[in-house]
């Protein structure tokens, strides 16, 4: 089988370009095998390349659990800058679809490569029934929430999938390993979540730490960024630019008034691979 | 750059074959880079396979923080497969140049493929000067050692790369991320020393947990399941011949009074690839 592995900001993926030629494959299967550190390829998550009906190209994603989220901001820059290398669009913007719908990005090429990729993640979406989170109010922001006896304040954003953000002074005092999964798969979430920790620098700067649902901490996470600058506007945090710093490194995020969020970041191609029979 | 990566019993490496053509490459440097799990290939370590003037070819292996053990069980293993399979070496046998010294390896073949590999890891060095290790007296078998706040016995042996094995009823019950990097770097060990927490199953079975010097805890450490045999026999603890059980699968060491350390295990290639400009 041949790969192609890329990160965004340190999320890492094994890319299967399918584009021309579908398979019946188990992809959830595959990613388990593949994404296996030591004995597979080792990845955060499986990303899948395949010819769409109704956008220039689609893009299925699948954590190393075998889970397949909506979407991921790290995983559709790799998607796109794979899409554009190997020649299957010329143009510098691109419609993709994914699970929570059709996406547009629009690449920075310099000679033939892509360096950063916008994303134009759509609008969050407050509604707790859509999120899902099990809440009694229109929105789920500032919700109070018992967990791992702990009281914590948290916000509810989807970007086509769900985050609970929550704001702390300090992110190297907070019970990241703990509080992550017992958020993760609280029964406020029926779906689960992924779950930021949201550090306010200034009025342009946050610091986030990302535990994300079906994986654990990572190094980044677009829709997480996307989501803790929704939750630092909408809280009067922050202003509509954003520069979101992540342990891999930083993301532009923008959400100018009445518009759609924009994401801007980096994405790497490190090798090309083949696996082997023994 | 191309590579192959390889795993013996999940503990994995990317092997550079610089057999036929030697480069003036920093591996030190190049081991860093390419084994971070999300930036690069991802590898417990790197394996550069070259030609030698004293044996059938010669072996270097780096850690993911760039150091150069002597040997490496584990790696050995899969340098072994490699060499046979890309026809440096036609025979069943071969001798290996080592830091640690030439090695005998003997392979177990089918249809041109390389199974399991038994490598002759020589004799087991107690002479605390040679290991090294601090003791006072002609071996450092039994020895206290005060450590993060606790007291443990230890018995120190040399398998050309040095190894602290430690005796426990109960391997969960032991803070093994505590007392690992604590001993790794204790000053009773000038060169550092491998860690191995060990639990006697029947006198013919052992199992092992590793914290292994510049890497942290693997799945499977060759030179510390030999290390922990010795450290068993010579406690009267097991008979001569035992399988060793490690988080990764499972080993057997025989260690034939008057005679070398024979360990049989798996190699395994897992993916052939090459690494991207951007």
């Amino acid at each position: 089988m041949d790969f192609v592995k890329m990160h965004g900001l340190g999320n890492d993926f094994i890319c299967l370009d399918h584009f021309l030629f579908p398979t019946g494959m188990d992809y959830a299967e595959t990613a388990v095998q593949l994404c296996h550190r030591q004995f597979g390829v080792g990845g955060d998550g499986l990303i899948v390349i395949l010819s769409s009906d109704v956008a220039d190209a689609r893009m299925r994603i699948f954590n190393s659990d075998g889970s397949e989220p909506e979407m991921c901001g790290n995983g559709i820059r790799c998607f796109a800058k794979y899409v554009y290398e190997a020649g299957y669009v010329q143009r510098d913007s691109l419609k993709i679809e994914t699970l929570a719908g059709v996406l547009n990005v629009k690449l920075e090429i310099c000679r033939g490569a892509v360096h950063h990729v916008t994303v134009n993640m759509g609008e969050p979406c407050l509604d707790p029934i859509k999120i899902p989170v099990l809440a009694g109010t229109d929105t789920a922001l500032n919700q109070k929430l018992e967990v791992a006896g702990q009281e914590v304040i948290f916000s509810a954003v989807s970007m086509g999938n769900p985050h609970c953000i929550i704001f702390t002074e300090d992110l190297e005092l907070l019970p990241f390993e703990t509080l992550g999964p017992a958020i993760e798969k609280h029964p406020l979430f029926p779906r689960k979540t992924n779950v930021e920790f949201v550090k306010v620098d200034n009025s342009g700067e946050i610091t986030v730490k990302v535990w994300e649902r079906g994986v654990g901490p990572t190094l980044a996470c677009g829709t997480g960024a996307c989501a803790s600058v929704v939750a630092a506007v909408l809280a009067g945090r922050t202003g509509r630019t954003v520069i979101v710093h992540l342990p891999g490194g930083d993301l532009k995020i923008e959400w100018q008034e009445g518009q759609q969020v924009h994401m801007t970041g980096p994405a790497v191609c490190v090798f090309r691979g083949s696996t082997l029979e023994s």
